[in-house]
């Protein structure tokens, strides 16, 4: 039987962290560290997620604060508060739910948000960063996946892992994250020729596709330690709905381990915000007033990534 | 034999397009394109390379500046000269050669280039934007080897690819730019594991680990394209030096094309340069005046992807 990483107990982990620092920079004489999250129009399942993060907030004693406009505000509208946002020094983090209704031009916006607060790290510069190995802040979903695997994965180095998905908000950044962490990374898509027979290859299989089942349990080495990311609401015979992965879970168990769904990503990119806010604070209020003080993600494996330092380019 | 993809007389084609183009430009009224070159130190290799960058930039018409600070130039200093050229519409690209003397933080400096002004594609911006296929600015050794692989594949979707070498301004953009093309993608480097057996997997191999003739014969399947990017000094028997790529070339006929070492991947980077500059001259003087215009590849294999458009993200 392949081990469960249990999403949801290495997130209650990395909350009591989150409110252990929060509470150490608040005895430091520092401000309670903030969270802005804005919310454009009345999108139910937006409402749900913002209604969910802001609940997290709580658990870890980050303040919270939710703006909520009419679905007919206007671009310039929320640039303005985006740049209030940033110019407030009671905020630490600002996160804008998407999907943005369509008079709004979702880049602009999300590269509107100051770099430092962008706790999502949309910003094409936290991008930017997490690409080249210079420090920034790490997306949720993928800071999340690499947790995971670390509590398996000694030893990157030499690995062989396969991102099955290659969006901007999953799949690249883990791909950046896992080749930082010395691992040879194929990243595969929907015009990939031959998945079944590279993905029996990889040491490492993170699943980011959104198609329910698609990786079967022979498309997997013995031994392989696999992430699903993928959570989709299917139809049961009994004309019920579950959450389904991208994993065929019951095939895969000669896998070394496998994260589940639910209880496997899900949990760990709310935990992910909230450190990413503490870490944001932290960077804010303790570092020092150089002009790039960066996030402190030292406690990650690839820690001498994600703490900055290299240089953007050499030649 | 394999067909040989000559970056000489495709960077020739390249540069008579530019030329075109900046003329046009001129007959247009606007402002000849110009090039501010940025040289701190007296590192001999530097000076070679500005001297025929500023060269190229006389062969298509580009205006050419040259700053060239002493070794002992202070931070500050560099940064104001930058944050002045940042500010003279007369200058459309800036260009600071590295590497910088010890004193100087080389990914501040680079950071503080305007990120529309980025002719090297280097600011964190232009590399997130890469990432997320949301245009910007890019690198000029990358953006030159996927015009090289276009003249020989028409259509990339689906093929595999191998990159060689995972460094922040040749590995990781190149593959970013083949993900975005829909190659299946795999990055290899120094830790990877099998890298024989790997690259024979590969429709296009990009070798760009700077280690003279790694890749032999046996490593590469029959009609595959092959991009060497490595150029390494090594003696001769007879005492001499001549310049080696990261392929043994006389061993891979059995490919399909293959880019020769020199005359290959070294004169697509500068024509790249001074392309980058033309389009970035566009950009700013007959872009609307959007807060946004971005850089015109519309001429590439990939480009619906660097025309940009997409968001930086979706859930």
């Amino acid at each position: 039987m392949a081990d469960i990483i249990d999403g949801r107990a290495i997130a209650g982990r990395l909350d009591e962290e989150t409110r252990t620092k929060v509470e150490e920079l608040v005895a430091a004489g520092c401000q309670r560290p903030g969270l802005a999250v804005i919310l454009v129009g009345d999108d139910p399942a937006s409402e749900i997620y913002v209604r969910h993060k802001i609940r997290a907030c709580e658990r870890v004693g980050i303040r919270s604060s939710k703006y909520a406009l009419p679905a007919d505000t206007g671009q310039e509208e929320l640039l303005a508060l985006i740049e209030a946002l940033n110019d407030d020094d009671t905020v630490h983090g600002i996160l804008c739910q998407v999907p943005l209704p369509d008079q709004i031009d979702t880049r602009l916006v999300l590269g509107a948000i100051a770099p430092e607060k962008d706790v999502d790290g949309f910003h094409p510069v936290n991008v930017g960063r997490l690409s080249t190995g210079t420090g920034g802040i790490v997306p949720c979903t993928p800071l999340g996946v690499m947790m995971m695997l670390e509590t398996v994965i000694d030893r990157f180095e030499g690995l062989d892992a396969v991102v099955i998905g290659k969006s901007n908000i999953v799949g690249k950044p883990i791909a950046n994250l896992l080749l930082d962490a010395e691992c040879t990374v194929t990243v595969t898509h929907i015009h990939t020729a031959g998945l079944p027979e590279i993905v029996r290859q990889a040491d490492i299989v993170v699943a980011a596709a959104g198609a329910p089942e698609l990786v079967r349990g022979f498309w997997i080495k013995e031994g392989a330690v696999i992430i699903d990311v993928g959570i989709t609401r299917v139809q049961t015979p009994e004309g019920k709905t579950r959450l389904t992965g991208d994993v065929a879970f019951d095939e895969v168990q000669h896998a070394r381990a496998v994260s589940p769904v639910p209880g496997g990503v899900g949990p760990m990119t709310i935990a992910c915000l909230l450190s990413n806010t503490q870490r944001a604070a932290r960077a804010m209020m303790l570092g020092e007033r150089s002009r790039d003080p960066g996030i402190d993600y030292a406690d990650l494996p690839t820690r001498s990534v994600l703490a900055g330092g290299a240089t953007a380019g050499e030649r």
